[in-house]
């Protein structure tokens, strides 16, 4: 039998770039080796988003399209809506009862993300109760794997965690620890040279124009030093270089290496090459968002089935959960 | 339109005398005059009580006993279990997402209970939550009225606070804020003087055989002063006369008032007379508890129906509360 994955996303905001090569693609590699649940997780966007929730489910559908338009299909995978399947609601709800607020409190993430979006106020029950959501998230499905960037470890590790005190305290064995699928991924930056975030305006999206795109990369940051064309330049300092070595072939990226270090090339032609090269990637992605964009009863399909199925899956774990605390 | 009434008990222990008149018999009288819904609330049992939840399952089947035989009518009120309303847990989890965290530490109860249980371990992310979930049962049923004792007004008032925190940020209209019904209900004191209460070990339960009420009152203290059966004594002194002025006629009262000053009658005399009188409110309960046990299937079948009705009128809620979220 298949090993099974749990993954998921915020519809907290158009994907990007950073996303696709981050995540998505790994994705669609994995549904090929695992038995794969891909959810949208749009209760946890509430977390920081609850005071504009009219928004997460237009992301919710974006990202419904995005999943499949980068190839996450339907019939290797379940793709469904997580506030569709109320047992994630039910176990978050069960699973609260045995956390020490303590261990809570102590998540990397939890004071990070406060100071990182001190606009919101975030001093809520819901964004405390963030990782525990997660936890249900992952627990309910009884997944072994979870593909995550080294940043969201702790996530995982509070979900082991939690299922060994439930373990421990009804003297059981229900769910499955799961284990983190370090994914090697490209750290992607932004046009402005950062991290490529929604959040730093920095972000070229998977669902921008081919010249949004042309344009975002035109207008990119360079080497700072380089003033003129004639000045040689080093690649290393530009953000446009960094995107080149994901997205170009080896031989182009010597080209443009070397054309910069001894002035060969302007930026303006280096840029050209990127362009090229990232509409390249996105191209087969934009048409498929637009055939999908064309049939909408197809995609209340896709995720319709896929909350059955996970609905099932959940209910066979809630089923477990409930006799173990004997809540029959 | 008659207004909506909830309230729920916690099966975390056998129902004492002093419930059955601090608000069963109160429950009676309402079911004539609002539309009741009346909740086992066995998911709040797990705040306080995680580490046991095996208990909770019996406790449940035993306060639906109590309930039909102390005289709720299932024809004339809904009669519900908290765990088969999968809505509470939405509620639950869609309020936390606007609810302060500081708010939640402010309650009261929330110290008061910590330290007065120190035997648990209560620092629980649950636990916090308590009035977060009882928030969730009110205004799952858009309930007008709550009939609670002046301790309980805290949580009443969050309740109100967080619906019109939610009208506020989501603009909308879909709570009903609760009024507190105040029910002046006698205070009912214990075997040992004390407040009656099961952690004091000094209750008269619901399920006491008559034999060992009997036994109970006999061996009550009585005024500690009246050492012989000559000597006079002060009944305000005796926890048996506090009992008396609830089950006792008014002649009987003044009886046993001026027997106890006067050392007409002895503590035996007084005591048989209190049994006589508790015997007698107790007894049509017992005979209905004794029907109602060979009746399992009749239990069975109320709490079905009453679930269901529940599970009508909460999702009718939730979609409204949904709609204000775009969360359809």
């Amino acid at each position: 039998m298949k090993g099974r994955v749990l993954s998921g996303m915020q519809p907290s905001g158009r994907l990007h770039i950073g996303n696709l090569l981050g995540a998505l693609q790994n994705w669609v590699e994995l549904q090929e080796r695992y038995e794969c649940y891909y959810c949208i997780v749009d209760w946890h966007a509430l977390t920081t988003g609850y005071a504009n929730p009219e928004v997460i489910g237009e992301y919710s559908k974006d990202l419904l399209l995005n999943y499949l338009a980068a190839g996450i299909d339907p019939d290797k995978c379940t793709v469904f809506l997580q506030s569709k399947v109320y047992q994630h609601a039910e176990l978050h709800l069960l699973l609260g009862m045995i956390t020490p607020l303590s261990r809570l409190e102590r998540v990397p993430t939890y004071k990070e993300k406060q100071t990182e979006l001190k606009e919101k106020d975030l001093n809520t029950y819901g964004f405390l109760g963030y990782p525990l959501l997660q936890t249900a998230d992952i627990l309910l499905y009884r997944a072994g794997y979870v593909p995550v960037g080294v940043d969201q470890e702790p996530h995982i590790e509070i979900t082991r965690e939690i299922a060994r005190r439930f373990h421990h305290l009804y003297e059981v064995d229900v769910f499955v620890e799961p284990e983190t699928l370090l994914t090697k991924f490209p750290k992607v930056v932004g046009t402005d040279g950062r991290k490529m975030s929604k959040s730093y305006e920095n972000a070229i999206y998977l669902s921008d124009s081919p010249d949004v795109v042309e344009k975002k990369i035109k207008t990119m940051m360079t080497d700072p030093a380089r003033e003129r064309r004639r000045d040689p330049g080093t690649p290393e300092l530009s953000p446009v270089y960094h995107l080149h070595k994901i997205f170009s072939s080896e031989q182009e990226l010597a080209h443009v290496a070397n054309g910069c270090r001894t002035a060969e090339i302007g930026c303006i032609d280096c840029k050209k090459i990127l362009v090229k090269n990232v509409l390249h990637v996105l191209d087969p992605i934009w048409k498929r968002r637009e055939e999908l964009n064309h049939n909408p009863s197809y995609l209340a399909d896709v995720i319709e089935e896929g909350n059955k199925k996970a609905s099932v899956t959940a209910e066979e774990t809630m089923s477990l959960v409930r006799g173990a605390m004997k809540f029959q």
